[in-house]
C-alpha cells in the first residue's frame, strides 16, 4: 500500500530533518536533492524510506552534520577526500565538484574519498557532470551482503557504478546498477510482499541456491552479477572488488567485510583498517578527447542506433540506459511520489520526534 | 587434440610472420608478446589462433604493418590517438605508454584510440602499468555479437574491461573479462567438442533462449553478462556500451553495429561512422591519492582477507582475480602451451606461405 506525496512535500519534511540534525541551510539544501533523487528516479529503497536511517545514524554518533570536508593528498587530476563522518548525501557532491574542476584544468579529476557514509544513488552524484560536458563517473563500497565466487562469507557490498555520459538532441545516457545480481532493494519489495526471489539472486548461508527472499537475515549472501561461475559471477566478483579498492584502498576507508553498516544498530565491524565508507568519482572533458559537438553528433547517432535494434517478440523498444529513470523522474515530478505506507509511518514518527508540522 | 609448443618456438615463428608482413623489428616484438600473452595466461582464443587472421587481415589491406601511430589531440591527463589501421597488438602497447606518461605528470592518463585493430588480451596492457606502481585500465569494442536486452539484433561486441591493481608482497589483483556471460572464446571451445553451451550464454535468431554452440552461425547472439533481465543482463548491456562509447565515440572509431569484423572475408559494414575499432585505457598513479607504500599494506592485506573468506562446499579456496591466469602462465611458460591441432595446422600453412622455417 502506497500513499502519494509531492515532492515538495517529502523536500520540506527531509530538508527540515536535515536541519534539524544539524545540517547547515547549503547542505540540508544538498542532502536533501541526492536523497529524493532517488524517490524521483524509481528507486524507492535509496530515498526518503532511509531518512530515518540517517538520522539514527546521527543518533549514534556515526554521522556529523558539520562537517569539515577536505582535501587530504592531490595532483593535477587526482584528490582523495576525507569526508569528516559527513553524510555521503553531502560529501558526494563536494568530491563531485573537485572532480570537476580538476577536469576544468587537466582534461579529467579523479577523486578517491574516505571517512563518508551513505551517498544516496550513485547515477545522481555522476550525472553532475554532464551539464559540464563531461562524462561523470560514480561508484562507493557499502557493508558487505555479497559472497564471491565459490565462497560463502559476506566480502563486498553491492557497490553500485555509475556513468553519465552527455548526448546531443537525445537525452544522456545515463546507467546506475548495482555490482550483483540484483540490488538489495529488490529483495525488500519481494520481502514486503511475501513473495519469493528468482533463483540467482541469493544463496543460503551453506551456498545452496535460495528462492527465500528473507535469505540473508539468516545468514545467506546476494550473489554478484552474473549468478553462478558458469554465468560470470567471477565478473559480477571482479567489478564489485573494483569498487571496493578504488572507493576505499585508495582513499584510506575500511573494505571488504569492515565496511560500516548502514542500520546504526549493528555493531561496528572489529579492526576497521580504514575510516568509514569509500566512494570513487570520475570526470572527463569531453572536449578532452574530440570537439564536443562532434561527438555529441556521434553519441545521438549511436542511441538512435540502438534504440532501432530489432525488439524480441513482446517487446516494442529497446531502451537506453537511463531511460526508464528518467521516464519516472517527468511522472513522479507532476503525479507525486508513492511512499510505501511503513515509510510514511516512519516519517511520522521522525515528524514528531523533531515537532516538525507535516501533512502526511 | 592439443599439441605441446614451447614459448619460444611460438615466439620465433610468430615474430617472422610479423616481420615477413612487414614490421619493424620493434613492432614485431612488440606484436609477438602481446598476442603470446594470451597462450600464456590460458585465453587460448585470443593468441596464436588468431595469427593468420591478422595475416588475413593484412593481405586484404585491412592491416598496416608500419603505421604511423600519432596523437591527435591531448591534455595535461588525456590523449586520442590514431592508430593509422595498425595491429591492435601495437597499437594499444603505444596507446598505455601515452596513458603512463601522462599519469607520471598528472597523477592519471587516459587514452581513446580510433583506426586500430584487434589488440589481443585486454589484461596485458592494463598489466603495463604495474611496474610502474599505477593501476591500469584497459578496454576495447569489437565486431557486434550481443544483443542488447529485449532485441534480437547484434550491436555491440564482446567488449572486455580488464583493470590490474598493483600489490605490494602479494601478487597483483589483475581482472579482465568480457561484458558477456561468456566470451565467444568459451563458445568455440564447445564447437570443437561438438558440445552444448549451458542456459543463458546464446540466444536463438528469435530470441528465444538456446543451447547450441553454433547458433551464432544462424544468426543468434551472445548474451550480455546477466543472461537475461530478471538476472541482470541490462547491467552487462550498459557495461558493454559504457566499453563502446569509451573506446570509438569519444576517439572517431566506429561503434556499434559498425565496428569492422575480425574474419577478413567478412564484408565491413556500410556507412561506417568512424575509422577502425576502438580502444581505451587508463593509468592512475597510486601515489597520486595515497603514499604508495601505505596502498600496497592495504591491498595486501585486502588480498589476504579474501583469500580467506570461507569457501563453499567443494571448494578449497577463494580466488583472487587473476590468479588462475598467472598460475597458467607459471605453468606454460616452464612446460609449454598446449595447441589445438587445427591451430597447428594452420600455422604450418602459413609457415609454408611465408616460407618461414618451423618445427610444429
Amino acid at each position: 500500500m502506497d500513499k502519494t506525496c509531492s515532492y515538495q512535500l517529502l523536500y520540506n519534511f527531509s530538508y527540515s530533518i536535515f536541519k534539524h540534525i544539524g545540517c547547515s541551510d547549503e547542505d540540508a539544501t544538498t542532502a536533501t536533492k541526492a536523497l529524493l533523487a532517488a524517490d524521483l528516479r524509481g528507486i524507492d529503497s535509496h530515498g526518503v524510506a532511509r531518512l530515518s536511517g540517517y538520522v539514527r545514524l546521527w543518533q549514534a554518533n556515526r554521522i556529523n552534520s558539520n562537517p569539515n570536508i577536505h582535501i587530504i593528498h592531490e595532483t593535477l587530476s587526482t584528490a582523495t577526500i576525507d569526508g569528516d563522518a559527513g553524510l555521503g548525501l553531502v560529501v558526494a557532491p563536494y568530491a563531485m565538484q573537485v572532480a570537476i574542476r580538476k577536469a576544468e584544468h587537466a582534461g579529467t579529476g579523479w577523486v578517491s574519498v574516505c571517512n563518508s557514509n551513505h551517498f544516496g544513488i550513485a547515477g545522481y552524484h555522476a550525472m553532475m557532470a554532464l551539464e559540464h560536458n563531461m562524462i561523470g563517473i560514480a561508484m562507493t563500497n557499502a557493508s558487505a551482503l555479497v559472497a564471491p565466487t565459490f565462497s560463502i562469507e559476506r566480502m563486498l557490498g553491492t557497490n553500485p557504478i555509475a556513468v553519465a555520459i552527455p548526448a546531443g538532441k537525445q537525452p544522456p545516457f545515463v546507467a546506475d546498477f548495482a555490482t550483483t545480481t540484483a540490488a538489495n532493494g529488490k529483495l525488500e519489495i519481494l520481502q514486503r510482499k511475501n513473495a519469493d526471489a528468482p533463483v540467482g539472486w541469493v544463496q543460503d548461508k551453506d551456498g545452496n541456491t535460495s528462492i527465500n527472499a528473507n535469505e540473508l537475515k539468516q545468514g545467506g549472501s546476494l550473489l554478484p552479477l552474473g549468478s553462478d561461475r558458469e554465468h560470470g559471477s567471477h565478473k559480477g566478483y571482479a567489478l564489485g572488488s573494483i569498487v571496493d579498492i578504488f572507493s576505499a584502498v585508495l582513499s584510506g576507508a575500511s573494505y571488504g567485510p569492515w565496511v560500516p553498516p548502514f542500520p546504526a544498530y549493528v555493531p561496528m565491524p572489529e579492526d576497521m583498517p580504514g575510516k568509514g565508507l569509500g566512494h570513487f568519482f570520475g570526470a572527463m572533458r569531453i572536449d578532452a578527447f574530440r570537439p564536443a559537438d562532434e561527438f555529441k553528433q556521434h553519441i545521438d547517432n549511436w542511441i538512435e542506433r540502438f534504440k532501432k535494434a530489432k525488439p524480441a517478440a513482446g517487446y516494442d523498444k529497446i531502451l537506453i540506459p537511463g531511460d526508464p529513470e528518467r521516464e519516472m523522474e517527468l511522472i513522479r515530478m507532476k503525479e507525486g511520489i508513492p511512499v510505501d505506507v511503513s515509510v510514511v509511518e516512519d516519517l511520522k514518527r521522525l515528524g514528531k520526534q523533531f515537532n516538525i508540522a507535516n501533512e502526511f
